[in-house]
């Protein structure tokens, strides 16, 4: 089956694009307003895109033709926390998504900890194994009047429990348990893995580059 | 645990965030360059940003000092096609990272087919049960003489096999079966689901806001 996304409707092609772009990483976004009062929202159009210069990309739409608190509070204070999803806080990640009013610190309802961050003024989760303190870099914005914002961030403080950290840097997944974002109200467990060793050119050579050379 | 991620060394600062940002979806993006020679390379600094515009970004780092194969051809040709990657393929996808030398069209010894596209240059992978024809919308450049490529490509076909395709546009993840990007050597399954269901403010007064309002 083919779309043409020049011309379907937006609706059909988020259902399409948000069912195959598929399993994305959540941020759960702490900001602050002009007065200090904390936000947090999660976000899954949102990734990782340079580690030199650490640079993480999240992508947020209006609500009803207005900019979200985070987008606002990022606007006003160039400055936003970006903390990782685990099993352990996604129902409480879940609450940080019901629509509130204006001016509610979603960390109250959703039970979840401000930590004073180091090098920026949004606080971090503290139940979050991993935070991660952003300065923003740039917004582009797209479509109608703008209405889609992509925000890119520079890493500046990165904040992990102990018990993720494993030797040499390595994170444990045991402990960090990420969880990745699917469609509808979907969600997917990473305890399920598997591992497919890099291939260096001399190693496939070697092998399957011979069984090929074979076969001519 | 708290790493000052401006002075961190790049390597160390690399391992924290690609085992943190977590689990990433993949794209297999094919593109061709100006003699039509197919290039066909993973990426896990991949996402979707926008519906409206379709916007698909990947971050992509210069190989030993020089744009890599995909980053070239897309200057070149303004046009890329992201294929997702299933369990399926995954172990093809592996054989397409191999650094084979300039020139090589991975897809041959990766056993990938390609088809022909219906808007861009570059093929399709006929494997990939979702694959997304995009144009170039701008790339940004980071880090010493931007080595760090940041493409944003807006989405103009939608190709998706018949049978991941399930009722009113919604994609079948038994039939998609996407794997994520973990670190290391590392993948994650997507079989392992769960559910969380978005709360609305009024739901979210009835229950949780009654039984807090009762504790005040």
């Amino acid at each position: 089956m083919e779309f043409d996304f020049t011309t379907l409707d937006p609706r059909e092609r988020y259902k399409l694009l948000i069912g195959s772009v598929v399993p994305r990483p959540i941020a759960l976004v702490t900001t602050v307003d002009e007065n200090g009062v904390t936000n947090a929202a999660p976000f899954s159009f949102f990734n990782c895109f340079s580690h030199d210069p650490p640079i993480l990309i999240i992508g947020v739409e209006e609500r009803k033709g207005a900019p979200k608190d985070t987008v606002r509070n990022i606007r006003a204070t160039k400055e936003f926390v970006v903390n990782i999803v685990s099993e352990e806080i996604a129902e409480r990640m879940n609450i940080c998504a019901v629509d509130f009013p204006e001016g509610v610190d979603e960390l109250v309802p959703a039970n979840l900890t401000p930590a004073a961050a180091s090098a920026v003024k949004p606080p971090r989760i503290a139940e979050s194994p991993v935070a991660m303190e952003c300065k923003l870099m740039e917004e582009l914005r797209f479509g109608e009047h703008g209405k889609r914002s992509i925000i890119l961030g520079e890493v500046l403080r990165f904040h992990i429990h102990d018990a993720a950290l494993g030797p040499r840097n390595h994170v444990n997944f045991d402990v960090l348990k990420p969880v990745g974002r699917l469609s509808g109200n979907g969600y997917a467990h990473t305890h399920d893995r598997f591992e497919l060793k890099r291939i260096d050119y001399a190693t496939w050579l070697a092998n399957e580059g011979k069984a090929a050379a074979d076969n001519d």
